[in-house]
């Protein structure tokens, strides 16, 4: 499985992703599932994957690589708008189902990925989408700032007491980590690295890429200071009227 | 969907469940999921239920009318230890299995159905069972002192976090209270009245029985506590180096 969230606020975009793959509990690998496609000045586009690893690969590749057109391709490099982006990732998920999807349900594995897709192109705006394995897709709004896919329910409920449009990128990247810590410490198949992707609104250019591992002296020491709180104030949680 | 958590600690026993029952969001009620057989001096059993509701009710009522033997009748009312009890539910739900199963499989509903079941009777250890629809059984551990049935992520992390077999009871009692609360923050099918039992270890009776509404003074206060110290715990996380 996999936990991603992205947050998209006033001031920008948090993108956040682990690196947990597994197929049953006796077959766990490390891959990355955040995708950056990044022309400074001009583009930035995040991609972030969950579900059947080969077919996310599969889409990601046609993705880069592009769909057909009359005049040439069109790819993650040269789509015009994130609208076109996601449009985009639909086709290549549909491609990518065309192709594997009936040996996949022949052998009853199913059909599964999904994708956060952000990013800003020049002269246009800053959005955010979630594809869904049918192609189809929806846009994040700013009532709801935030979208997730794989095991999004753990770290749900910090989300959405803290996050909102105006809050800052870095509340939403602190908020961000903390849901992940949230879903790490209860679900085995979310592990690190993190990859967390930090982009201001219309700079055009990836503000912070960070690949966190374990150990990562930030996440750390986020991990212990929540930890920490959190027991700090449920001790201080009013005491039911039947303690004696 | 349900949500409900059993906590069995050194000194006693917590159950919490909501009331929320809903056949498609547009078909919502309020049903009580715990049912409880006290005796005082002699028996405490509650049972907490998840899953369709028509196959809830018709085991428990099955387990409160008991299964016939050659010698009368075991039902929750004379059973005589709690391992008895588990093996008397997984029969129940078997029984409802054979008769209404065949039809929810035709209709494509499938068969849901879990139970929590704890307590303890004269002279034996308090314990506690979760019941599958398949009949089997676990019974929890000192390691992992709690099970939860229904939309169980949302509020696992802080119990993870938090519980130990050593906790207090009111410790228990708040953590799951705080847990019910992050899964009604976040998931729409689950909703108070909450109903929390509290029984401590050897007592032979109820200690309390609460069932809180929404506006119930102790649940609004733990949650604006709660929601408060988080916010606050939050605000003092450490900011990442990329801050400027």
């Amino acid at each position: 499985m996999t936990y991603s969230v992205g947050l998209l606020v006033r001031t920008g975009l948090v993108m956040i992703s682990d690196s947990r793959t597994n197929a049953g509990v006796d077959n766990i690998s490390t891959y990355r599932k955040m995708t950056v496609w990044e022309n400074p000045g001009e583009r930035v586009i995040v991609a972030l994957s969950a579900g059947n690893l080969a077919v996310t690969q599969a889409a990601l590749q046609l993705m880069n690589e592009g769909m057909p057109t009359g005049s040439g391709r069109i790819s993650m490099k040269n789509v015009t708008s994130m609208s076109e982006a996601a449009r985009l990732a639909g086709w290549a998920l549909r491609e990518v189902d065309h192709i594997d999807g009936p040996s996949l349900r022949n052998s009853g594995v199913g059909f599964s990925a999904s994708l956060l897709l952000g990013g800003q192109i020049a002269g246009r705006q800053l959005r955010m989408f979630q594809v869904y394995a049918e192609g189809n897709f929806i846009q994040v709004m700013s009532e709801t700032p935030y979208l997730q896919i794989g095991e999004f329910k753990y770290g749900k409920p910090i989300i959405d007491r803290v996050v909102r449009f105006d809050s800052s990128l870095a509340t939403a990247a602190k908020c961000g980590l903390v849901s992940m810590d949230s879903t790490i410490k209860s679900n085995l198949s979310v592990a690190p690295p993190i990859h967390l992707l930090v982009y201001e609104r219309d700079s055009l250019h990836v503000k912070v890429h960070a690949v966190m591992q374990d150990d990562d002296p930030y996440w750390q020491s986020l991990r212990r200071t929540w930890d920490a709180g959190l027991h700090d104030r449920f001790a201080q949680l009013p005491d039911p009227a039947w303690i004696t």
